[in-house]
């Protein structure tokens, strides 16, 4: 349907030596302290890290599919705890939270690696664990690769996901012009966090989007066929997410808060900074077909902003004028 | 110079679906608590989980080489404690472990994803974990392809690191006939351990060889050109992981202690439980070139043991009479 200048995505590139020619330099990141942290890293790598700022690092093999590949942790009193979920949906979610940077590529699962650390006291709870990182595997169609097993004082369930993909789509790869879309309902994580930490139980459909939420392989892999071509997952924060996208292209994006599709009860300004969504925001050159996607996938598909050339920042909008953007979710605070 | 049976080996299989005929059943592991939970969750897992046992798992791609990847995570208190090591060496040490495994598999690395959970308490010490994650990177030339940071009580550092190789040498691969050999010299790590341990400054060999570790990238590589067919890298104890390969090939693997390469003032029962050593251990069918692989690489390589048909398991001999295997170095341990 649409036209796609085919410069805007990044193809499998041949690889001429070994090394050498996989990788390009690295891109941006969007602010905050965590990415600062990342930054000043990158800094003392030098040249030795390359194309970091995607949801998920590509290798170019010799056949006509790239290798991508991402890793993401799960930590007690970080991402969760322990009184807020049962030992499957840890399992489940934590697994499901690696698998979403998959989607963000429009990659296609091959598998994943999962390391674990497992306190003593967390020990009768393995197999319940096991049995969500299993249903997590299952729903996107992953293999279970390999691991490593630890003991350690706080539970902690890391994954490396492997996929390959035709062609991926970039954070770098958002054009002024394009439109942005979000998929599902935003809200619902930060609204179940925010019951959490009062104490008071979450409204059950913010708790399901908390406790189960959904790695968008398919979802992802259609837009991405269909138009898409710079996509993040939110997981930080929509704000923050689309910021990281904003970074890496060079280019400002405008999104409306009266257009954000909303979970039940939640303020706009709350959905544009739920973390851990793992919703699919993207970018199009022209319009998706809206309609043909809700269908397919009894799924929103929504057009909630666009791109811009100017600072590379996000600008959130509230009828016409600027609002202050909402902080995103950061993992480097700890959970009390 | 040694005619090796080309089925000995695990050679890239096309893939004639996208993913079923990545991997075949996943073989086994030797004793130990720590591999009867992973036992558990692969039954748990069914043939969701794939050809797991090896030091690292095999992606084929369409092209000539596969992709190999492994993921493997350092915890305080359990792989270390702060008062042993500096963060640099805590960032070089854990990053190459996990590298090992691609040494384990004759592989070349491509790079790494790098998962850090960093307490408050260690901020300050990120750069020097980052410059030692950096120089062994460097030192297995290996990029740093992407990560992921949280924040956390207790410092973990995971790595994914992938690979490729055109024929890759598995734990499956053993047969009655071949000859065990194992690099270098061990013991150093569970000497430094001990003094460690018991509050004593180690000798300055044995701690170097804990603290600074050398992943034998090129050295395995030349050994999988040269003859060997299985492999292992020494992480757990030398006996513990030839079990793991005993068990994978169903052979019996006897060494002998008073063949093995030691570190000055370790007793060769010591040496063959020291783990964390990442020297690596292989079989052959034919006599590997000893001295071309010494005066290549300045690093020793010894004839230690053989294989024989028979139960899998691993026979520890001192002077033709059956000791008894000592304990692996087990990461379900807490070290206090």
């Amino acid at each position: 349907m649409t036209q796609i200048d085919p410069f805007r995505r990044r193809r499998a590139i041949e690889p001429r030596s070994p090394k050498e020619s996989y990788f390009s330099p690295h891109t941006s990141l969007g602010p905050g302290n965590e990415f600062d942290a990342i930054r000043r890293l990158l800094e003392r790598w030098g040249p030795r890290a390359r194309r970091i700022g995607d949801d998920a690092a590509m290798i170019t093999t010799l056949g006509e599919r790239v290798v991508v590949t991402s890793i993401d942790s799960s930590v007690e009193n970080v991402h969760f705890r322990r009184d807020w979920l049962t030992p499957e949906e840890i399992g489940y979610r934590s697994a499901t939270a690696a698998l979403s940077d998959l989607a963000a590529m429009g990659s296609t699962p091959v598998g994943m690696l999962v390391a674990l650390t497992i306190p003593e006291s967390w020990g009768s709870s393995l197999d319940a664990i096991g049995d969500g990182i299993g249903e997590a595997a299952a729903a996107s169609d992953a293999l279970i690769l390999g691991g490593d097993m630890s003991a350690g004082d706080v539970l902690s369930l890391t994954f490396s996901v492997i996929g390959t993909a035709r062609e991926v789509m970039c954070r770098t790869a958002a054009r002024p012009g394009d439109r942005v879309y979000v998929t599902g309902r935003l809200g619902g994580p930060w609204s179940a966090l925010q019951d959490l930490q009062a104490g008071h139980a979450p409204a059950d459909l913010a708790r399901r989007r908390f406790a189960r939420p959904v790695a968008r392989i398919r979802e992802a892999t259609w837009l991405s066929e269909h138009g898409a071509t710079a996509a993040v997952d939110v997981s930080d924060g929509l704000a923050a997410d689309l910021g990281h996208v904003a970074a890496a292209s060079r280019v400002t994006i405008s999104f409306d808060l009266e257009k954000l599709p909303l979970i039940e009860g939640v303020s706009p300004i709350d959905a544009a900074r739920s973390g851990e969504e793992y919703e699919i925001a993207v970018t199009s050159q022209g319009e998706l077909n809206v309609t043909e996607f809700e269908s397919k996938f009894l799924l929103g598909l929504t057009v909630i902003g666009e791109v811009t050339a100017g600072d590379a920042e996000v600008r959130v909008m509230h009828h016409g004028a600027r609002v202050e953007a909402p902080p995103g979710y950061l993992h480097s605070a700890t959970l009390r």
